[in-house]
């Protein structure tokens, strides 16, 4: 015999599963919810179920299909909660479409996306209104009584669709499966992950059109925690009225939401009662921000890093045992990285020969990752975007460089398209830039390559100075002496009136370096 | 179109990707071991990497085959996890024997699996010896470079076999799958089950030879804690000293050996530094045991119950933020409960017709389970044990009887061959021996069914007075007055000199209900 199967139960991990469970281990537990319309509203695991169940049965009535996707344009709330698992877990492929896109975004994706159906509130109903097969959400549910058995799906079936916000291009569709959001709820409730239990109240900033806040809703199914869903009020003031009175444990957000909420508590000299810990992720948070989380407010800051293509967490910073004695400095380093991997997820350093690089906390190279919460491939597409490690193929390229420590703690330094690569060496973009952001007088900077006759690419720092402030080329230049080493330092400076940015304030490097592609730098690089 | 699939990598889950994980972001985490020599030896995740690989090598030059069964009669120690990893991460079968069973039993379970190579340590080898092939563990991997790809399998495939130790019968396999265990693994480190992360130091008390250590050589390498491994020394003494040594923080055994550790510390005024909870299950922990580890210890007693066919865990007793503001006894009764299903576990309890009970606190019915990493058959068995709920297939009878409350805490009342079935309502023979046991003059009792012809069956209670102690039969009846209602009080008592028990001291109640098969109860029942 040359292998032998394990006799156990044939058990389809499924996003039925989750909500089934929790409706049945903590069917009391709240999902309170901040309404579009302002008001709040209480619903528990059980009555999610239920409703999810009547809305399986209509999108049968209605005669959407198995695999047909139904598209939602909402914020985080209990009705959203109940599209994610009545369209996933009736089979069908819940598409969350971000509402702030513009228009014409909005219709390419839809249109990409094949959606048969479009989700709202009855909120956003017009009052009138010329477009044919309009249903009120709430209406349709009302329909139906709920008797509905969760169809037995293979565990690899797509349950939900997410387009990347690409920032060239056009957006790409990650489809994810039941297989790959359990998976995925598993290990973000690992203590080393979000740490997710049976007592929290959870409160996903991250909105679910973004990657299904993090995983949020299904990792609470699956831990039985309390979900506190702010609608589209994600201001300091209606954050921090939901944090006390629904007495939040965990949160999850980009670093820009917490600035606000950060600057309304200080405004108002407020602390938390009950907020113990967040991850912060999307981009890099602030050392300054992390501090005062800590220090003024005691709260644990898990800095993560994640993609779309990896639903998305991969990796959190959290310390080890033998972290315990270091100085705090060094602490904060290594908080400030992007963490290690969950387990389920294996990342690498490569050169651009596929060749895999040492950790050793200095060299940096494309970091590429594998795991079965990562896409194989886009929505619709044939083409592997999958790379080789030292020869062996099936690794996702994250775009990003970055270094590894021998202990697996992973930092970022660039997007791999914004690395200049001078001489051989790289050099990164961000770092550049986080000195060139720390001179008093500069609002904006950007670091892009410019084309080089003896070293390929040398740097180019672009800045936007404070209003009223005037920086010369020399003065910033002279800035980076002793905090760089010196054939880092960007060759030329020049200063402009405005960088341009995506829709979701993005910065494009990608139109810099076209309005910068015929700059000549000085000779003396 | 019916069914969409996504387009998620195919990543196996396998028992391999644990120990590579391990070694490479907490290789330097430490596997300490008190060795059958009483030395302590230490190693750490990159050296198990390496060893485990090198068996691999050696399993390969021996030409063990893939689905082949590799035996071991070992303790808790590197070497054994080394076994673990090496065997099952190259594709054979990793089957772990009792050293305790008797020679006989042995010898029938290896023949039973078949197993092809039979793993020792040096310190057990015979100075000579005339059995052929005998080959020292640690010789046999000096031969090995440890250069070796583990590879890729189907996640279904066997990964480890284990023998329940059944009362009655003959053992029986359960053959777990790289996908049961990786998936246990995940539930197991949850912080409402077991709790763990890269900060923890495992003691697992619970040998590796009963159902893998409750999975704990697993989760402690997907979760990179270190691993304190105390050998066949598992006398107070010799275990608090390694608590303190090597500061653990976890443990995880059956109620007996914490009494041994208890007594000891109580005799020489000990505290723990560092341990902060533990896992207890394999029967259920005495009142007086959890509250002395909680109250005297400060140790968060977290109650189990699982079994060889689920990996073994099923649920655990944690509770919910709604308990928080209970009185004292209120949540310590939950806490004595068997506790709430990890996500992944489905249970259910029925009547003898497979009908489906309420989760009312009070009904019992047998006890159902469904998951990925319950067994669906045993091994070599093609009859399938499962049953149905309601109709619907597919149902592991765990053979306890319980009743679960709306939360989902479950309480085992029995296991089903003993509960007594009078005139259609059960009796719960376990509740009746913990009664007669708190007599002042009873050493050890047992509750056995006896036919009755009018209520089918009665409990007759069968009582060992304790040395030097005389006992009446009124006195044990009306001991029960007022402790539990009238119609569940046994109808007669038998008063003994000692009960049947198997080699490693469980109750034989099969045995015992042989004996009094022809026992007449008074007709006043």
């Amino acid at each position: 015999m040359t292998v032998l199967m394990g006799q156990m139960m044939n058990m389809p991990l499924t996003v039925s599963s989750l909500i089934r469970h929790a409706a049945r281990h903590a069917g009391d537990v709240e999902i309170v919810s901040r309404r579009c319309e302002g008001d709040i509203h209480r619903s528990n695991w059980a009555e999610v179920h239920e409703r999810a169940r009547q809305l399986a049965q209509a999108l049968e009535a209605l005669a959407v299909r198995p695999g047909e996707r139904v598209a939602t344009l909402a914020w985080n709330g209990h009705r959203h909660v109940e599209i994610y698992y009545g369209v996933s877990g009736s089979g069908r492929i819940c598409h969350t479409i971000n509402p702030r896109l513009f228009p014409e975004q909005i219709e390419w994706i839809a249109n990409d996306a094949e959606d048969a159906v479009l989700m709202g509130h009855r909120g956003e109903m017009p009052a009138s209104t010329s477009v044919p097969d309009l249903l009120c959400f709430d209406d349709l549910l009302a329909r139906h009584d709920g008797r509905y058995d969760w169809p037995e799906l293979d565990e690899q079936t797509a349950a939900t669709l997410c387009y990347t916000s690409g920032t060239t291009g056009n957006p790409k569709g990650a489809l994810y499966s039941h297989r790959s959001i359990v998976l995925h709820s598993y290990g973000a409730a690992l203590p080393d992950a979000m740490n997710c239990s049976t007592r929290d109240v959870i409160l996903p900033i991250v909105p679910m059109f973004h990657v299904n806040a993090w995983g949020l809703p299904y990792t609470a199914a699956m831990t039985g925690a309390k979900l506190v869903m702010p609608g589209p009020f994600l201001d300091g003031a209606s954050l921090y009225d939901l944090f006390e009175s629904e007495k939040v444990t965990f949160s999850a957000g980009v670093p820009t939401v917490w600035l606000g909420l950060l600057n309304h508590m200080k405004a108002n000299g407020l602390k938390f009662s009950t907020f113990k810990r967040t991850v912060i992720g999307g981009s890099a948070c602030p050392p300054a921000m992390m501090k005062s989380l800590q220090q003024d407010y005691g709260i644990e800051v898990i800095h993560a890093w994640g993609m779309t293509e990896l639903s998305p967490l991969g990796t959190l910073s959290k310390l080890q045992s033998k972290h315990e004695g270091l100085p705090a400095e060094r602490k904060q380093r290594l908080l400030q990285s992007q963490g290690r991997v969950i387990f389920g997820i294996d990342m690498a350093i490569i050169d651009d020969e596929g060749r895999s690089l040492p950790w050793d906390g200095t060299s940096a190279g494309n970091l590429v990752v594998r795991g079965p919460w990562v896409i194989s491939s886009y929505f619709k597409s044939k083409d592997s975007p999958l790379v080789s490690v030292d020869g062996e193929p099936g690794w996702f390229p994250t775009g990003d460089v970055a270094a590894i420590d021998a202990d697996g703690f992973m930092f970022i330094t660039d997007r791999s398209k914004d690395v200049i690569k001078s001489g051989g060496e790289w050099i990164s973009s961000i770092e550049l830039e986080n000195i060139a952001i720390a001179h008093p007088s500069v609002h904006e900077a950007a670091v892009i390559a410019c084309r080089h006759p003896k070293w390929d690419e040398r740097p180019l720092l672009v800045v936007v100075p404070k209003p009223g402030a005037t920086v010369s080329r020399e003065e910033l230049l002279r800035f980076f002496d002793g905090k760089i080493a010196k054939w880092q330092i960007p060759d030329d400076v020049a200063i402009v009136a405005e960088l341009p940015h995506t829709a979701t304030g993005k910065l494009q490097k990608l139109r810099l370096r076209e309005q910068f592609r015929d700059h000549v730098l000085p000779t003396a690089g």
